[in-house]
């Protein structure tokens, strides 16, 4: 079958391109690591044949369409931040062209950029937030949750990106798991430690919670001195610790009661956990939005037709 | 004038030994990179002897006294801690004993462990509370604060530690510096950069601070990419968005309205700022806490007399 589309999401370590036909079939997915970090010298146009060239050669005219890192400073060409609040024709509006070898084009989605007394930054989940909307009832206001290094929480009413809020609770786990005192008693575990990781969440949900995280990961190692906490629970127990403050927080920006959850499905997982825990019950995850996203912003732009 | 004890504060990364005379007077005091990681094959000994030998060769019988790491399970010998509620003298009759070469013997202090759902352990900070009790009024409740890379809080009552916190403030700064995207953006400062402190305050303390530290440290960032933040303020923005961050949770622990700061002069005045902003008015700060707090704990044990 015929592509419509090629769409990328290429990020700062991973590049996925999407075959992708009639009505946004996706026909074919590849995984690279080539993400921005990993390209030298500017060769972007070279790790994109390497992704997909045979495509390309095959439908040289084919649009291209991408989202993500590859339209920061350090990415192919800077796509400037589209201003929130915006919709999914806002942000197509916002395409940046980048001129191909053969005299293809590739656009660029931007990301979108929330000013104020604390900005706000998204590169790659507005294209997820395009792909999820599609799937839900247009009208009702939702909070989509994409767990990640930074993960982010987008507010939308009426097709519309409202607000968005940025935590960076994936790469401080990661940094105080690594470069802190914590590190020191903790082992990796096997499994998937349930019950530390449910106690790291009642910890952050109840009233000694209150302290924040700052005090309570203390706690990890003080279980631990006192045995009351495995070296092998610790991990788990801590990342329920941080999931826990996150959602704790969520409470503090009025949660819209219906919530979508969006990418990695480990994650998504114990993020599920975590707002079940706090009394959340509404919780729906999405798939495949990043493909959706991106079919769904070349039909606004015109790249391609339905 | 001879001395009546020899004081040890014997931490992680630095040994300090105090000659200590009548009344508790610091006759002497030195300061050695040989803190207890630095102190390879238990060789605690001749680390005490590079520290101050001569004062042993002077008087071989003077009483020795440690407080600190020293007496942690990687230290020289374990102290096992003291539970709270502690008094001075509970604390006092717990010292560990340790024999040395020329007959005599060293005292360690142990720490105080406060047990519980979410426990808590100091070591060492329980030498600078009673150093720092005994210059206050005995029966007025008092918030010890003790900044540091993890920064302790401890309410005392009528002499006894009645409970205390603590917070990774310092070191999870460190790593959110050196080990996320946060510190590819910054650039050291000459100087203390005040207004950029005070801007990370005024953040923790506002209403947005509510998302809590997982969220408002990624403003470090988007406040850099808008240009409202310069590189080299970034680095005191995200000191006071944390140091602001756990002066908040204070008020969740209903602080007495009487606070001490003890520890680092630079650190304190940051903790004094922020303290001041957030509406703490009685902030008094304590001097050689550690050093009085070794002598009134020889004091107590009988080691010395009056």
């Amino acid at each position: 079958m015929q592509a419509r589309l090629i769409g990328l999401d290429w990020g700062t370590s991973t590049l996925r391109a999407y075959r992708i036909g009639d009505n946004g079939e996706v026909l074919e997915a590849r995984e690279l690591p080539l993400g921005i970090m990993q390209v030298a010298d500017q060769r972007f146009e070279q790790a994109l044949d390497t992704a997909c060239g045979d495509w390309r050669t095959a439908q040289p005219d084919v649009p291209l369409i991408a989202c993500g890192m590859v339209g920061s400073a350090q990415g192919w060409r800077e796509a400037p931040y589209c201003p929130a609040p915006a919709t999914q024709q806002d942000i197509a509006r916002h395409l940046v062209t980048v001129p191909l070898a053969n005299g293809n084009r590739l656009q660029i989605i931007p990301g979108v950029l929330q000013n104020g007394r604390l900005p706000n930054v998204m590169r790659g989940e507005e294209t997820q937030v395009v792909g999820v909307l599609d799937t839900l009832a247009p009208v009702q206001p939702v909070l989509i949750g994409l767990p990640g290094t930074h993960s982010k929480w987008v507010r939308v009413e009426e097709g519309c990106i409202r607000h968005f809020d940025t935590f960076m609770t994936g790469e401080l786990y990661a940094a105080a798991c690594a470069h802190t005192i914590l590190g020191r008693t903790q082992q990796p575990s096997d499994q998937f430690q349930a019950a530390a990781f449910d106690r790291g969440l009642d910890v952050a949900l109840s009233s000694e919670g209150a302290l924040g995280p700052l005090a309570t990961v203390f706690s990890t190692r003080t279980l631990g001195l006192t045995g009351a906490l495995r070296a092998d629970e610790q991990p788990d127990y801590l990342s329920g610790l941080m999931i826990g403050h996150e959602v704790a927080a969520l409470r503090a920006i009025r949660a819209p009661s219906s919530i979508v959850l969006v990418g990695n499905g480990a994650l998504c997982q114990r993020y599920q956990r975590a707002l079940e825990r706090a009394g959340v019950s509404r919780i729906q995850t999405a798939h495949q939005a990043t493909e959706r996203g991106l079919w769904l912003l070349a039909l606004a732009a015109g790249l391609v037709h339905p």
